[in-house]
C-alpha cells in the first residue's frame, strides 16, 4: 500500500521501514483509500465520509510512539494506525446516531444524509475494516495486539454507557466525571500509545509509561473540549452545533460551577437556556478550574515524555502532541512545551 | 472456564479435548456467564439478554466441523464457538435498534426495554465480547482464524445494507434476494462451518467444501424463516409480530407471487394490507416455490456431507445439523436426512 522513496530503510532480510512524515502519508492514503474503495452498497456513505477527513491525531500518536531507536516506523505501525483510525471513525458514526447530530467535521452526518438503518450499518462496518486492517499485522501473533481493540473499544463502550446513564444527572461528581471521559476519549488514545509502544520494540518495562502517557493525553484532548463547548457561545468548531448542557452530558466546568453556585444548580434541574447556564458556568470559575486539572494531566504527561530514555526526534513528536492535546488554551505552562 | 470431567481428554503434552456434548454445554455456560458477569454500566443490559439464550445452532455448527479424527473438539472450538454466537447477538441487538423490534426470544428487546442510545452502545459492546473471545484462542498465529470475524462481519454488514437499499423494492429479483441472504444470513454460518474445519486439522483440500456447507445451511436457515413468516398469520415464533411485507422487506415468496400474479404487484404497490397479500402468496404458488429451492439447497449439502470422509458421529451430527435448518417444513425429502 506505501510507495517505496529513497527515505524508506528496506532490506533484503528485514522488513521495510519508514520515517514518520512518510508514515503518517501513509497513513492517510490507506485510509482515503479503503474508503474509497468500499463495496458497492457500503461506496456512497464510506465516499462521504472520505470527504472530510479527520487530523488523525490518534495515528499520529501511535506512529511516534512506534519510532524505534533508529527513528523509523515498521509497516504494522501504518496498519494498526488505520485500524485505529477506523475505530475512532465508527464510534463517531455510531456517537451520531446516539446524539442524532445532524452534522461532524463540517459535514453532514451519515445519519442526516442516510437515515438511522445505513447509518447503523455503516458503524458496524467501519469496525469492521478497522479489525479487518489489525487482521493483517505481521506480528499477529502477539496476544497483547490481537487483544487492543476489542480491550480498549469495551472501555469505549463502558464510557458511552456511563455517560448515558449519567444524563442529566445533576448530581454527578468529578470522579465519576472522570471515569466516564477515561472511557469514552482517554481509552482509545491509550490504545494509541500502547500500540505504538509494543511495536517499538522499547524495553517492555517502560509499558506502563506509555499507557500513563497516552490516557493523560487523551484526558486533556476531553477536558479542553468540555471547555471549548462553554466558551464558545456560536460554535466556530465543526461540531454539532447543541451544546453538552442541552443534551444533557454533565462536564467538569459544569460540575465545579454546580457546587460553587447553589442556586445555578436549581436553575438547570428547572430547565434554564443554555446561554444563562454558560454564563454562570463561565462567572463561577468552572472553566479556570478545568484548566486547573488539564494543567495537572499536563505536568503528568511531560514528566513521564522528560522520564523516558529515547531520541531527540521522538521526545519533540510527543512534546508536540502533547501541546496539540491542549488545544490552544491557556493552562500558564505553554512555553516549557518545548525543550 | 471448562470443568474437567472423566470424558475430556487431556495429557501432559497436548492440550485438553472435549467430546461434543461436553463442549456445546461449556459454550451454553460460558454464554451465560460472560453475560451475567459484565461490568456495572451494561450488566443490567447483558443479564436481561441472558434471560433468554438462542439455540446456539452456530455454535453447535462449528463443534461439529471442529470434531477431530477421535471425535474430539479442542478449547480454542469453544473459545471461536462464544466468539460466533456473541457475534450473532451483536447483530440481533442492532437489527432490533434498524428495525425498532419490540421482542426477540419471546423477550422484551434491548431498545424497547431500555431505549435507542444504550442498545446501539450494547450491541458494539456484544461485538467486542465476541472479538475479545476470539483474541484469546490459542491458535492466533492463525492468519485465517484472525481475519474470520472481520472478513464475515463485513459480509452480514453489506447483506444488511443490500436489505436497507431494496426496501420496498417490488422489482427485486430472485439472484438479489439470495445475495441479501446469503450476507444477511448465510455469511454467519458459513463462518462458523469454515472457522470448525479450521480448528478440525482436517485435510485443507476440503476448505471449500466446508464453506459451500455453511452457505447452504444459512440459506435453508433464512429461506424456511422466510416462508414460515407467510405461514403464520399470528406468528407463534418468538419473533416481532410485524410481517416482512408490513416492514418492506421482500422475499422469495413474495417475489415469486409478483411474477405469477401481477395484479398482486400492483395491489402492493398500492400498500394493501398484509392480510391480503399473504392469502396471495400461498394461492399464488410461492410457498411452493421457495421450498423448491430449500430442496435444492439440501440436496447441494447432503451431497458434500455424504461426501466427507468422516466419523459416523460427524456424518451423524453435520445431518441433524442439516435437518435442523429444514426447521420442519416439507420439502418432500425428509425421509433421507439421517442414513
Amino acid at each position: 500500500m506505501t510507495e517505496m522513496t529513497d527515505k524508506n530503510v528496506c532490506s533484503e532480510t528485514l522488513p521495510c521501514r519508514f520515517p514518520l512524515t512518510g508514515a503518517i502519508e501513509a497513513v492517510q492514503k490507506e485510509i482515503e483509500q479503503r474508503l474509497l474503495s468500499s463495496p458497492p452498497p457500503l461506496r456512497a456513505l464510506a465516499r462521504h465520509l472520505a470527504k472530510a477527513p479527520g487530523k488523525n491525531i490518534r495515528a499520529y500518536s501511535l506512529l511516534t510512539c512506534a519510532i524505534d531507536k533508529d527513528d523509523l516506523v515498521s509497516y504494522d505501525a501504518i496498519r494498526l494506525a488505520v485500524a485505529i483510525e477506523f475505530l475512532h471513525l465508527a464510534t463517531l458514526v455510531h456517537d451520531d446516531v446516539i446524539d442524532d447530530a445532524k452534522t461532524r467535521r463540517g459535514i453532514e452526518t451519515i445519519q442526516t444524509k442516510f437515515g438511522k438503518r445505513p447509518a447503523v450499518i455503516c458503524g458496524d462496518y467501519l469496525f469492521c475494516m478497522a479489525l479487518q486492517a489489525a487482521s493483517e499485522l505481521e506480528k499477529g501473533d502477539d496476544k497483547s495486539l490481537r487483544q487492543l481493540l476489542p480491550d480498549y473499544m469495551t472501555q469505549i463502550c463502558l464510557g458511552e454507557m456511563r455517560q448515558n446513564l449519567n444524563n442529566r444527572n445533576f448530581a454527578l461528581t468529578q470522579a465519576q466525571y472522570l471515569k466516564i471521559i477515561a472511557g469514552k476519549t482517554a481509552a482509545l488514545f491509550e490504545a494509541s500509545f500502547f500500540g505504538g509502544f509494543i511495536l517499538s520494540k522499547e524495553d517492555k518495562a517502560k509499558e506502563d509509561q506509555y499507557k500513563k502517557l497516552g490516557h493523560s493525553i487523551g484526558m486533556i484532548f476531553q477536558l479542553t473540549d468540555d471547555c471549548a463547548d462553554y466558551e464558545h457561545n456560536c460554535k466556530q468548531t465543526k461540531k454539532p452545533v447543541m451544546s453538552d448542557y442541552e443534551q444533557g452530558v454533565i462536564t467538569l466546568p459544569l460540575i465545579y460551577a454546580f457546587k460553587e453556585n447553589e442556586t445555578l444548580l436549581k436553575k438547570a434541574k428547572m430547565g434554564a437556556p443554555a446561554s444563562e447556564i454558560v454564563e454562570s458556568v463561565r462567572k463561577s470559575g468552572g472553566l479556570i478550574y478545568t484548566r486547573t486539572v488539564v494543567k495537572r494531566y499536563y505536568k503528568k504527561a511531560r514528566k513521564i515524555i522528560d522520564s523516558l530514555d529515547i531520541s531527540v526526534q521522538k521526545h519533540r513528536n510527543l512534546s508536540v502532541i502533547l501541546d496539540r492535546s491542549v488545544n490552544g488554551i491557556d493552562i500558564g505552562i505553554k512555553e516549557t512545551a518545548i525543550k
